[in-house]
């Protein structure tokens, strides 16, 4: 039954993004505005389904099931409608990533190959329960002419319905394909989804690491991994140490949720007596927990005993732990050994060690006298994000409406055929670049 | 045993892919100078070991386990041997594909963004019996700097083995880091490869549809697949007729065994009666098997009544299966639904028909006026390839180095933090593209 429904919307998302793939831009973006007016229209309706996942949102955490944190996340006010509205709009707003010419090469006289950038078709989300993620994940798929599979957290369920409708019926009247968006609701439909590798072109979980790799280990569908975050700072020898207790403070305190928030500190020896005291310092001031090496340790006090398992740990919380290390080239074994391949910062005035840093970590983004927590689509100007990738292929880092498009190679010829270019008198490729567009 | 033999070689490739990502075009081109020199010096122990192979797959000819077209595909002369080397040298030529700045943006004064083009990684491929397969996938890894762990088909065995370690000795002594390249030679192996996401970055699989599934079925690592192509020509209602069958001659005739070879003639019913007994006879001249739908068989004698299954069937042979469909859009829901995504074809005088079908036909590639045979990396001016992605990530259609990277996130800043960019006296990004190379 459930699979039965899994498949048939599938389909139906199969069939719309085909459609969609030679839909002009203008009608995405005007129903993307539509979409934003809708929203900011049934804001009430909003609200009140909101109110219901609060509400039960607020015995789980009487029952000690959910954390404060979860429960603030999913509450929706008016400002916060108001920003989901404005949030699709500037979706709409973007520049095209569709159909651009990305090469022009003559292969030919009278052969010419084209490069073009193409939606991908359809693309299944599974996220977590800010309700504001399901219209920005739909709102870039839309923009981008992608189709949809939406599951969203089963917290924000009422929330989700509503803005899911909204979405629907704004779009239902204009020229875009009827069932471009799907909302699936359990966990069985998820699991049915993961099976329709013929109808479904990318998956985009979002959750823990643990959701993200049983969703790479059951299903034949590319995954576009969303997981954890282990980043670093390396306050280097050679750093501005004024610059970097700025940087590390900001890193782990701004936001400590954030996946791109710091995890460790790295100290090179030479500055780690005049570094640790004042850093360990002014995180106490801010409540965040220290745990550190042996080293550490010998420095400043109230420090705990970091453990093995501590480097590979996102504890997205005000903890942070520290290694005092020998200079860059531990760092960098540090970072490529423990890390997840998110972000991850050096700070030094010797940029020389800063560029070795850069390029030896292994990292989605890997920043010089930056804090961790510009990693982030709308900070690099990518509009909004449907993601952070930490795989290596096909997107990486903050991914926007750009990760959500492929290319397609068109051919303009004039009866060309293979054998032409074959034995006695064969004709040969000219592979000569131009300008022009598809 | 054989899991523990190849999570060291994974790990040895990780270890030196790190090293590789920061080592010079230079050094990556002259080692491959370098092992296109010793593969010639090696010329007649290649030979020798081939010749094993040929002895051992002429024995199971006979038993009919293998096919005449396997064989001639295994044997090498030495002209081959010296086209091998060419090819190795012909990589060493192409342009750096690592190291590009692809994006440069200025998110606030003195914090500029690059997204810098990197190699992936460790690749790991298993392919077909082709001896010349190994070094072509060995050298486009080496020059997109990713380091490669390689299967090649049993029936190579003896030349893989030989010619491994001529790329193996010409760069050990080279700034090439050891270990770049690692051979694995049973089915075991590669099973122990597929569990090993850790250490592995990308899986090309090359051969059959049900192998390639099988990869993706036990992996989390993403999967380039290359499987089948059930390509199609349409012979529109406004084609030049002549030109139309030239096309649908060379894409069937010119090399019947390649994947983008046509399998299926779509003809406008505007013109079956016109150009079916062309194009049957013509066929029939040059032996193949003519399989039509009911309105072909009431047009053209000696024609096979066709199957629904021949409609998704490669026969990678002198067959083709022939349909007449009303117009552009019948051919377009016929491509869609039976076709493999691979490389299709329109023959038509009539420009707008001509971009429907290119823009509404979901394949890699699509052609107007030309043969699919065109669908190929070397004929794309791509260089070598490493295979033709059916998928939809990633990279899509001919692959060649460019699909072996993917790209990184640098940040320069002065000690920016992010809380500066929020609350009172917030500090706006400014986003602005500029001309610079990282």
């Amino acid at each position: 039954m459930t699979e039965a429904d899994a498949r048939r919307k599938a389909e139906a998302a199969e069939e719309a993004a085909l459609e969609l793939a030679n839909v002009d831009d203008s009608v995405r973006s005007d129903a993307l505005e539509a979409a934003a007016d809708e929203i900011r229209s049934r804001e009430s309706e909003i609200l009140e389904a909101n109110a219901e996942d609060v509400e039960e949102a607020e015995k789980l955490l009487e029952e000690g099931e959910y954390t404060q944190a979860l429960v603030d996340r999913l509450k929706l006010d008016s400002e916060k409608v108001e920003g989901i509205a404005s949030m699709v709009e500037s979706v709409a707003g973007q520049e095209d990533p569709v159909g651009e010419t990305l090469q022009a090469r003559e292969l030919d006289e009278g052969l010419d190959l084209y490069k073009v950038s193409v939606p991908i078709g359809v693309v299944g989300s599974v996220f977590e329960s800010r309700p504001d993620a399901l219209p920005q994940i739909a709102s870039l798929c839309l923009k981008s002419g992608n189709a949809a599979i939406l599951k969203g957290g089963s917290e924000a369920e009422n929330s989700n319905r509503v803005l899911y409708e909204a979405l629907n019926e704004a779009t239902s009247d204009l020229e875009v394909p009827d069932g471009w968006v799907q909302m699936v609701e359990s966990r069985e439909d998820v699991e049915a989804l993961l099976d329709l590798d013929e109808h479904v072109d990318l998956l985009m979980p979002r959750g823990s690491t643990a959701f993200v790799q049983h969703v790479q280990d059951n299903t034949k569908i590319p995954v576009l991994g969303h997981t954890e975050g282990v980043c670093h700072v390396y306050v280097d020898g050679d750093a501005d140490l004024e610059m970097a207790e700025e940087v590390a403070f900001d890193a782990k305190v701004d936001y400590p949720a954030a996946c791109n928030a710091v995890e460790t500190l790295l100290v090179a020896e030479k500055v780690a007596d005049d570094f640790l005291p004042k850093i360990v310092e002014r995180y106490g001031e801010a409540g965040v927990e220290v745990r550190g090496d042996e080293a550490t340790q010998a420095i400043v006090d109230d420090v705990v005993e970091v453990s093995e398992e501590d480097w590979s740990t996102e504890y997205g919380d005000l903890v942070v732990s520290v290694r005092v290390v020998e200079d860059v080239e531990e760092a960098v074994d540090h970072v490529n050994t423990y890390g997840s391949k998110h972000t991850d910062s050096i700070v030094t005035e010797d940029d020389a060690k800063a560029r070795r840093f850069l390029e030896a970590v292994d990292s989605a983004s890997v920043f010089h006298n930056a804090s961790t927590r510009f990693s982030d689509g709308y900070r690099y100007g990518l509009g909004a994000e449907v993601g952070i990738s930490t795989g290596k292929t096909h997107a990486r880092g903050p991914v926007g409406v750009e990760g959500l498009t492929t290319y397609k190679w068109y051919i303009e010829g004039d009866g060309h055929v293979a054998g032409s270019y074959r034995g006695e008198g064969a004709r040969e490729f000219t592979h000569r670049e131009f300008d022009g567009d598809w």
